[in-house]
């Protein structure tokens, strides 16, 4: 593969690996006789900023590594990426999130016949609020992926070029989710949300409930308005 | 914005994600019904750490990344930073944490209704003492801000140029505040608990009580102290 | 030593190094008495982590720092190992693993003794499944081994000459135990496995049992086939 | 300050940050009242990891940093320090440690009046055995010393020249913490502990108890015996 392609493929791949890892930890943590049940919210936050910083490195190693539709609409708005390819680049993201979240149900197949309880077995796939409210769960989600998208723009001063670049985006991530995720999981990347969220509606998952679709148009929308007002800011400041 | 202006905008923003992260994971980890309710020391202590990390990318993407009145008064001591800049600096910093204090409050909302308690809430917002103890208190802040400032000016003579200092700061936040954060909080910064103390004094956030501001100088004032000892013991011995 | 020999030499002493600190940190939590014991899964899985990171350093200063016969036939697949090293690398990282967990024999000794717990004393040295399902044990240690040398290779294209891989390579580890390891403990490396289970098939442990020899080509063909399956996925897209 | 006065004092200041970050995490963990009460082996080892990567780099700025009379004496066997050093090295580690264990009383005076078990506070300051055994007490501290010194001279064949290699030994030393430190508490380094054990002697510290002596000597032996040994086997592998 060359070119374009090969970007639109790196998308894919990154965003498999970040959510095989990502999604990962949460079954990890909440599925039923696993080694790491009950590990906490310490280990959901490491492991989602690990996630991250290997997911970066295996899309970076062919691409730009945005893995996050937010990203790649903010990319484009302030000049550094290319309008022609965001629509590929956010189906190729949702479709590597969808088969990471496939792989997390294969890497956990008989914990999933064990855990009985619907809400945990969609909190693998799907974030959701701690408190149901619209304003409020927009609001958090907007705040977390303002920092992301910003601080990526900002650390794009600092650091591109020396190979440790994924490393510190691993540390933002887990940042943005020990402070942050709190209140709505911190979805901030609507293809991490809505890729598993259509993996878990669509395989035959044991003891699984409803997708809650409801809800799901906010850790879709609030990141990419995040995502637009920290384009906004730094073209400001720029 | 060019030149002084940009610098102080950067003390600004740096500071209000400093603390948006900071004060966000003191809120994260002790509201109710929070997802991450009762994570514990450890997530409070690398949630600042990598606040701080995250906090000087900012800042230091468009100026020398004080984030903390403390650091800005010793820099100028040992001759790194023009005095004319510190009032302006440590206004803007109070200022950004102010902001970043009023973002957690957004972020965590529907929360703050659900934790009753005054003191969990103040909390999130400023420090106070295990063991209230006028003279001890002010100890402990003296000593974990001479080991913040001292060390980050013997970071300036190894690391300065490659892009990764901000994470070697991060690191050296997060070693305060698991060994010498236990007494008194580690404020280690006036701006951090200043500007947020002043935003649980005026925004109208649900069940908060008093701001305690008879304890308030101190976490301003040893902060200074602990500062000027680490910039005269540099002084001393270069 | 030159050439040949010390390359193999380096295996010997990388891998023992990391089974002594990985299977160290599986001692350190479940081992009766032990200052650390309970400490739980992010304190194996940070372990672990930095076991990696100190045996890839080691191993690193004198060779290509495989320490995994799943890397070394990945490594030889894609063209960038001599297949005549591959069995005697094979070899040496094995018996580098069985000295490495008498090691933890011998740092542990009077701990073995006050801990009665067969299936304890077993899982310091052996990984073994969380639910005993043979294809789905299998799919977990082929996904994880999967990531792990995918991602080794992608990053071999950003960063392996600046020093700072083998940290890297740890937190790629870190985020594969943390993630995917909840379901068979993550050997994804043979020679992790066999080793210290022939160690603890012959050393006199205290109150051992047995040593699960019916599971034990699981972690030892599943990771080689995932090593594979990560080489032929290279080798496509390169 | 120049030269040898310089080194030497650069190492009476790391090993006093090492100490005071070191110790203050034991403190911070175990001392009642204290808002890390508790915060268990996690925050322990990563705190003591933290404390090490802070105090190499203080004393890195003016000095080789080794802030360990155990790595001191090897690095003299191996050709890589003057044995005219080797004396004043090790007086101002203790001095440093001392010092340091001083300021850690300090930083918590009011919670060590609240404390009450004499264990307790013997654990802040000095190292004891988690079982009681002569001969395996020594085994444990001579192999974590072993990994401690041997993985060091390894590093310097990678890393010494780009400003993180006090980055990677704090992760050797969180390593061994987690993974080898629950027999003996890990001295590793017979400042760290003989200094602090002085200071536990002579400070009027509330509560207290007596300061083991007769276990004092194996924090101070073996380590010594661990670094003897790596470098012995640096010198037969180059």
């Amino acid at each position: 593969m060359t070119g374009d392609t090969l970007q639109i493929f790196s998308e894919f791949l990154g965003t498999m690996i970040l959510v095989l890892l990502g999604d990962g930890v949460v079954a990890a943590v909440s599925l039923k006789k696993s080694k790491a049940e009950g590990a906490g919210w310490v280990a959901i936050a490491l492991g989602w900023g690990a996630a991250v910083t290997i997911g970066v490195y295996v899309a970076g190693s062919m691409g730009p590594a945005h893995i996050n539709p937010a990203v790649t609409l903010a990319m484009a708005i302030i000049g550094n990426f290319e309008w022609a390819l965001v629509i590929p680049f956010i189906l190729a993201q949702t479709a590597g999130a969808f088969v990471g979240a496939g792989l997390v149900w294969l890497t956990y197949l008989p914990h999933f016949k064990e855990t009985k309880d619907e809400a945990s077995i969609l909190g693998i796939f799907a974030t959701g609020p701690a408190i149901r409210h619209t304003v409020s769960n927009i609001i958090s989600e907007i705040i977390g992926t303002f920092v992301l998208v910003f601080a990526l723009m900002m650390f794009g001063k600092n650091i591109f070029a020396d190979g440790l670049n994924p490393l510190v985006v691993g540390i933002l991530v887990l940042s943005i989710g020990l402070s942050l995720g709190g209140a709505t999981g911190y979805a901030i990347n609507p293809a991490r949300d809505l890729g598993p969220r259509l993996a878990h509606q669509f395989l035959p998952i044991p003891n699984k409930g409803a997708s809650d679709w409801a809800y799901s148009w906010i850790p879709v929308a609030a990141p990419m308005v995040g995502g637009v007002i920290a384009a906004v800011l730094y073209l400001v400041i720029t």
